[in-house]
């Protein structure tokens, strides 16, 4: 089948995501790449499901893991009945579509529909695996597909020899950025944000574009606002985890001040997703918090004393008068020109 | 000798800041508390100026380290003749004054001092280590004594059951915070931004207060816009490597982004400290650029990949329209008015 990871740096090639094969899944442990290139192995959709709440994967990676989560529990219910084996392959879909609060909306579609192929499947004396692994790859190919027409549409609002800041790790389109820059010959000087706490800007991304030959520098969360008055950016763009119809950006903790700061100095932000249909309102979304424990420690190593709490918020809400375009893959929007995008596209299948 | 560090946190007792004896300079190693509890011993005053540039004591950590450091250089030089001696002992008040340059005016005066002792001492046949050991003590006691002073300042700001976020290290104001607000019984809550690369807001100020009993709660550098938009913070306070006359304020890398999102969340922003008489402008500040490394590396561990590039700034300039007041020890002033401090102060002898 073709694939759409050719070019792209090792995080972004399809088995260093994460991968179902004879009753595994291996998911790459982005919490400790580059430093250590290790994949944790799961033995069941369960063992998914908490790789993903403990931010083995995170990102865009969920994605392809619930899928390969959804082939896993196949697997596991093969010696069942028909009718036991769709309710284990049920309770699997929810619980994986489940596994994080803020992005259960865009799981749920991918599980759900991994669900129907497989009761379809069993219904017809079909291996559900098989063909969950089809769609899986389908799905990625899809989403990468996808995203290379956002990276396109982003790449048209770029100007030569821009500095760009990125946030986090937005996955699927830093390799398709990586790609289309490289074939457009663009001169462009990346800055991350290491984005704590689990430093996925300074590990991920800054891994990513350096490894294809970018002059890439990490800032710590702190110095955003030094590099902006310091004239070093142009540009602000990050993913989301969600896109509201409002044109509300909910992304990684951090994005709200980057965006802020970037109103403050001039800079421009632009979003990069496809917006999510049916999410009405930023206001609606429930944030996730995550264990406190993570903040109190860096690079596996607590530095915290005992006494000590924190708060971990995954995600924080950018609402649109911050923003300057939300980039999609058929064009680029005002945020609150973001129906358009809607009456433009009809249906979307992105997941 | 009448002492100001009962009943302040371990990170605040004299000793435990940097001390010399019997030839050592020994130096709390900031950079790993409380993780590890361990100091670094100098053995000549360059080991001082090294532990210096090395961050192994930050924040008002070197004002002591320096006239110990100069203990030390009088130690060092105690065979050789007078006039060789007083050479080899102002050299090292020149490089134990010149260690940061941002911070150089303030480092100077204090080792300026100690050099003047020890000719002194030379020239009238008395041991200079002495006499500067004495002149060390009288001078931590001056700043605790002033900062107790400066706290009061800011106590008489803080209304009852307030939530305060703090940025970085502020050390003597800590301890005399923590002190005052013990006495006074206040209800107050510490939000501590951890303050990337070295984590002294995690490690150092939160570590204080939370030994100390206070309900004390990290936060990363990236979550100040998500608490300030929550509404945990009431009152952001920091103090300052530098305040110009014009009410300008140098400080960690980091407090100029927070001191703008206070603005937009009005949030008061005060911060603490002696105004530096003479730094007329806070655009005729040098900013520090220290080893970018650092910025690679968290806990001792580098976490970002061979081919990516950083930079660290160790401070950033706020100017006077972010900060609410400037807290001195003779008053709360608005920053604009800080002339005043100089007219009704007169000879500033603090550090």
């Amino acid at each position: 089948m073709e694939r759409y990871d050719e070019g792209m740096p090792f995080l972004l090639k399809y088995e260093n995501v994460a991968w179902y094969q004879d009753g595994t899944v291996r998911i790459l442990d982005r919490r400790v790449y580059p430093r250590e290139v290790i994949f944790v192995e799961c033995k069941s959709y369960k063992d998914v499901v908490k790789a993903i709440q403990d931010m083995v994967t995170q990102s865009a990676g969920p994605y392809t893991a619930l899928g390969m989560g959804m082939a896993l529990a196949c697997y596991e219910s093969r010696s069942l009945y028909k009718k036991e084996r769709k309710n284990f392959i049920e309770k699997a879909s929810i619980e994986l579509g489940n596994a994080r609060i803020t992005t259960k909306e865009r799981y749920s579609k991918i599980t759900t529909r991994c669900y129907k192929i497989a009761v379809d499947a069993i219904d017809n004396d079909k291996d559900p695996v098989k063909l969950i692994m089809e769609d899986n790859i389908k799905s990625i190919n899809r989403r990468y597909k996808t995203m290379i027409e956002v990276g396109k549409n982003l790449i048209d609002l770029i100007p030569e020899n821009s500095s760009i800041l990125t946030q986090c790790y937005g996955e699927t389109i830093i390799g398709a950025l990586i790609s289309l820059l490289k074939k457009s010959n663009k001169k462009i000087k990346i800055y991350c944000a290491e984005t704590r706490p689990f430093l996925q800007g300074a590990r991920l991304t800054a891994s990513c574009f350096s490894e294809e030959g970018f002059d890439t520098t990490i800032l710590t969360d702190n110095m955003i606002a030094y590099a902006m008055e310091n004239k070093l950016i142009d540009i602000f763009t990050s993913a989301a985890d969600c896109i509201t119809e409002d044109g509300g950006v909910v992304n990684k903790i951090g994005t709200l001040q980057i965006a802020q700061l970037a109103k403050l100095y001039d800079v421009k932000y632009f979003v990069t997703g496809i917006p999510d249909k049916g999410m009405k309102k930023l206001d609606d979304v429930k944030i996730e918090m995550k264990d406190p424990e993570e903040v109190l420690i860096c690079n596996g190593i607590k530095h915290a004393g005992n006494k000590v709490k924190a708060i971990y918020p995954s995600f924080d809400k950018t609402p649109s008068n911050l923003v300057d375009k939300i980039v999609t893959d058929v064009g680029a929007y005002n945020p609150k020109d973001l129906c358009k995008y809607f009456e433009n596209k009809g249906e979307i299948n992105f997941y």
